[in-house]
């Protein structure tokens, strides 16, 4: 009878995380290479005056696109080849390392936000036409989620909320200060740079569970 | 008056938290950067007849100890130089990378505890007298802690336990599926490899909370 008891007791309780967890919001997982935005001054200058970007493939976000060309990027210590250059172009460009590259390269790199390079190491990139510096923009990218409006209220998150997200398997694992960018031109898809991954065992595709700090 | 008391029952609250986080065990990271053990045969194939190899410097774990020497390990795609090995000798030669050096190479490799090479891929290895293939040996560590008897006691930790780790900081994480590996040959002692530390902007000698599974 104890027994019984017992048996029903975590009967329940597995049903009742079964349950919390199917609630829990989710989102997939797109695994980011090192890459590069670059601004129209910087492409022209690499590849030649009046140079247009071809794009290879859509990205998950609409708009975004990988380029069919790509850049190496050097650093005192080594260098990067095959770097692709992501468009459309930007404002200003920005070049997305991890940490690893980073020790490859031979730079301090600090983890930032997308935009966010202010104050950050420049480094020498190499294109068909030419090779130049730019004085900044060197950027290891903070974790982030992108999520369209109707899911963040749905979910009762706000744009630069910082959440914590679980990923189950072998190398199972939670990030913490995981930050939410909610705009109508996302949809639901979590960055995170390929140690992330490896560090995680996760790959493209994979999801998450979303829970708040 | 209501105002009063909430601030009683958050100072509360707060204080039981840190009563509790600071009485929770915690272990300090080695971070392994990829590197190899080799058998006495591989050894003097690798560098000449009745070789021995010379200490450069001890590790924490009593009894192990980083060599002078170190070799070249070549994929299919890539190879890594200046790869160091450990001390002392083993009976099987094993080589431990990250998942990133696995890519580097072009090898597919598994996550494995240490020892537990069945069925793992081989490589090939580049030394001063000799390049040899050895037919199976590269691992990708499993995550673990070294973990003396007395400290396991103290906090109920028996050999081969899963647990979890938080670490805080910038990128702050918690890895689950953390193996304990209990011996009075050990120090307390979490290994991580550089992907992992990457992940979680961890260091040599950063600190983490063990949580039970």
């Amino acid at each position: 009878m104890e027994r019984e008891k017992l048996i029903e007791k975590v009967t329940v309780e597995i049903l009742r995380r079964l349950e919390k967890e199917s609630q829990a919001p989710s989102t997939t997982v797109g695994v980011s290479n090192r890459h590069i935005h670059l601004s129209q001054g910087d492409l022209e200058a690499l590849f030649g005056k009046g140079y247009r970007l071809s794009k290879w493939k859509d990205l998950k976000q609409p708009g975004q696109f990988a380029a069919k060309e790509t850049v190496t990027i050097v650093g005192t210590k080594g260098e990067l080849n095959k770097v692709r250059i992501l468009g459309p172009i930007r404002q200003k460009t920005q070049v997305e390392i991890s940490k690893t590259d980073a020790y490859t390269l031979g730079i301090r790199a600090f983890i930032r936000e997308s935009g966010d390079i202010e104050n950050t190491p420049g480094i020498v990139i190499k294109g068909p036409n030419n090779i130049i510096g730019i004085n900044e923009g060197v950027i290891i990218a903070k974790r982030h989620i992108h999520m369209p409006p109707a899911f963040a209220k749905q979910h009762s998150f706000r744009d630069k909320q910082m959440v914590s997200v679980r990923f189950e398997g072998e190398r199972a694992l939670e990030f913490d200060n995981v930050v939410i960018r909610v705009s109508d031109q996302f949809v639901n898809e979590m960055h995170i740079d390929t140690d992330e991954a490896n560090a995680g065992n996760i790959k493209n595709g994979d999801v998450g569970r979303i829970v708040k700090d």
